[in-house]
């Protein structure tokens, strides 16, 4: 059994034990919004060794990080490192988007090695192998494309984006109105590619039903990817965005009738003043299936920022009702990110979904931000250095100028304002 | 005359002339909006040979950046050299915040070299000369005060912050509530203590009018501070922060009648979802003068990053209509910034400023994005570094790591989405 099928028949797993003492939620409660498809819990059965994590309907939001190899820059111990930096810095989730090397060497390298969700994009190791088999990968033939997925599924992925909205009517109203930035998904490229070339519709979308077995057999969460989504600000919120997101909706619904565990990912560049209707869109549209976004960037104009660009978006997304930040490093349009980048880009996202979550009311978020407070009027660095996201960095910060009195900092040194008023 | 009293007789002045060039505005409705107050021009007489910059109603969001030294940590070149990068990376005003040396000495070598802004808190200078006379600060008598401010004045600081609304009310509705983080501002706290040892009113409020007098005879600009702004998310929009907004606002319209420039300062630490109704309180109680925030910052939580918990606040504030933002470095909480840490703040202000005037729909700002995005589609890498908010940074990670195609980068390398697409 999924566990939406565990929770429709009012049985309580393991994994929903586990989260709702984490999340500090009733248990009956968590349970019905897994049997309403609100809340998930990505966990397939043949990784049931490490802690559950949901996503969903009032709980803490969560981040996740890519990492990977590319045909460019390929090595192995270097992303597995990624991963547990990423980890480190509170990433509830690693997507494994690698597309350079053994890409079943580094999957399963990652899969045994990490602690939190796994997700993957099945269609990235299913065009390259084509095309090393010598053969353009617009010829990749449907069995090909789902031997990869079903892969995946028993390898003990936790969840895999697929990009099942790209379809001949989505692609068609892209066409028509015209874009900026036509396609920015690497999985909506390959399939809009492949429907040009075969002009046939996408094989994700019209065997969605045996894509449905595999992730049924496993527990595994169909993540339905946004191939459309906009690559600049001014295609934001575009027909053809909105037309994959209708169709989303209905797969999420075939989703649900089958006892599959579901969410949906969302965009992409959107300026601040549409992400609200975004948010509202997707919870629309999708019967209130959990949110996956990546960024949103709200400006393009900031290559070597983009952690920055994005958690401004994503607070503002998780505030409304994102469930799931993706992150966005510093490299993002320019490079493969660093392991420098990737602790950047998990803090950055980390204190968007953490600002979120106090705008959303989540009282032990707001308890820490009280607790920091508290040490700060005590002018206690000790707690104020355990409470941050990012303690290390803090502690090394102050301690790069050491102020003249120890309960200061060198910012204002004996005028500290606290110092002053607390006399 | 002022700028505001020439826009009242229908003069157009040489600045204004080029602030509505530079602005894109209709010169007659750029002078309504100065007679009416909604926008000021920082500029002292005594600085008119710099560029003006307008800041306000329906204008591009502004940026500013603290410089100075501390009684910690005191090198001139270093200063000079933080406000340098700081107007090389885009900030339009700094603030001269000095609290260490010889205060008059670095205030004129700012003033001399800086093409933009120069705003200043002479509070400080007030109370640390005095101490240096071997007086309590608190003991600090009102005559010596305001020398001090007239000295900024004739010295050509365009604007200086004073705290008139930390007031005997205000300073009680603060203390009958009670706070976690009591006072926060360094000029608010001076204040505070001054007002509880002495059992009397802030010369700033008591004496105003001469202040207005100051004022006007440079055309000064008054920054009216929020010395009770509130320093953890758990202290936002309380009765102290408020009542001092309701004097601020009664403070403008006394400004007004005297013919001075004014702007309102704001909070601070404020949640997500409390900073709509902050702007839109400042506006209303204000009758719409500009409002100059710093950060808000979204959580406490994050020291060592909080120019990014600011750009996230920022955004949000200036799309919901503050016209100045004042960055935060990546250094706030923890020490006096480095020349790199002006940088990262300025750039991540610039980066919320610019997030928030596409989403008011400025159209040379969207325009920007949109010359980006054509690049992006051209895979024209040179016009993406042009255009780039940090031209310097973006090329410099991209050439660290060399795609094997010249056209792409080593993200996605040759499963470039775009390529694929543009085919």
């Amino acid at each position: 059994m999924t566990q939406l099928e565990a929770a429709r028949k009012g049985i309580i797993t393991e994994e929903m034990k586990k989260v709702a003492v984490k999340e500090e939620i009733d248990l009956e409660e968590l349970r019905r919004r897994i049997s309403e498809g609100t809340v998930i819990i990505p966990i397939n059965k043949r990784r049931k060794w490490r802690e559950p994590i949901a996503i969903g309907k009032g709980l803490s939001t969560k981040v996740n990080a890519n990492i990977g190899t590319s045909s460019d820059y390929c090595n192995y111990d270097e992303e597995l490192l990624k991963m547990k930096v990423a980890v480190e810095a509170g990433a509830d989730s690693v997507m494994d988007l690698s597309t350079g090397g053994d890409l079943d060497y580094i999957r399963r390298l990652i899969l045994k090695e990490c602690q939190v969700m796994v997700g993957t994009v099945p269609i990235y190791q299913a065009a390259i192998e084509w095309k090393r088999k010598g053969k353009p990968f617009v010829t990749i033939e449907k069995e090909f494309l789902f031997d990869i997925i079903r892969k995946h599924a028993e390898d003990g992925v936790d969840f895999i984006t697929v990009h099942c909205g790209v379809t001949l009517e989505s692609m068609e109203r892209m066409e028509r109105e015209g874009r900026v930035l036509g396609v920015v998904s690497r999985g909506g490229a390959f399939i809009v590619s492949w429907m040009r070339y075969n002009k046939k519709e996408n094989p994700l979308f019209e065997y969605y039903d045996e894509l449905l077995d595999i992730a049924k057999e496993y527990d595994l969460v169909l993540s339905l990817g946004d191939g459309f989504r906009p690559g600049s600000v001014v295609d934001a919120t575009d027909r053809a965005q909105i037309q994959e997101l209708i169709i989303l909706g209905e797969l999420v619904q075939r989703a649900w009738e089958k006892g599959v565990q579901v969410m949906v990912e969302g965009p992409g560049h959107v300026p601040l003043n549409q992400i609200e209707a975004n948010i509202l869109l997707q919870k629309r549209l999708c019967h209130n299936a959990p949110f996956y976004v990546l960024g949103p960037l709200v400006t393009d104009s900031a290559p070597g920022y983009d952690h920055i660009v994005s958690a401004i978006g994503g607070a503002l997304a998780a505030w409304y009702g994102a469930d799931f930040l993706c992150y966005v490093t510093p490299s993002e349009h320019l490079r493969l990110p660093t392991v420098d980048d990737v602790r950047e880009g998990v803090i950055a996202a980390r204190i968007a979904a953490h600002a979120a979550d106090i705008a959303k009311g989540i009282k032990r978020v707001i308890e820490r931000d009280r607790s920091m407070s508290m040490a700060r009027w005590n002018l206690d660095w000790e707690t104020q250095f355990k409470l941050a996201i990012d303690p290390v960095k803090a502690k090394k910060m102050r301690e790069e100028r050491i102020p003249s009195e120890e309960d200061v900092c060198t910012m204002c040194g004996e005028y500290c304002a606290i110092k002053m008023v607390r006399g």
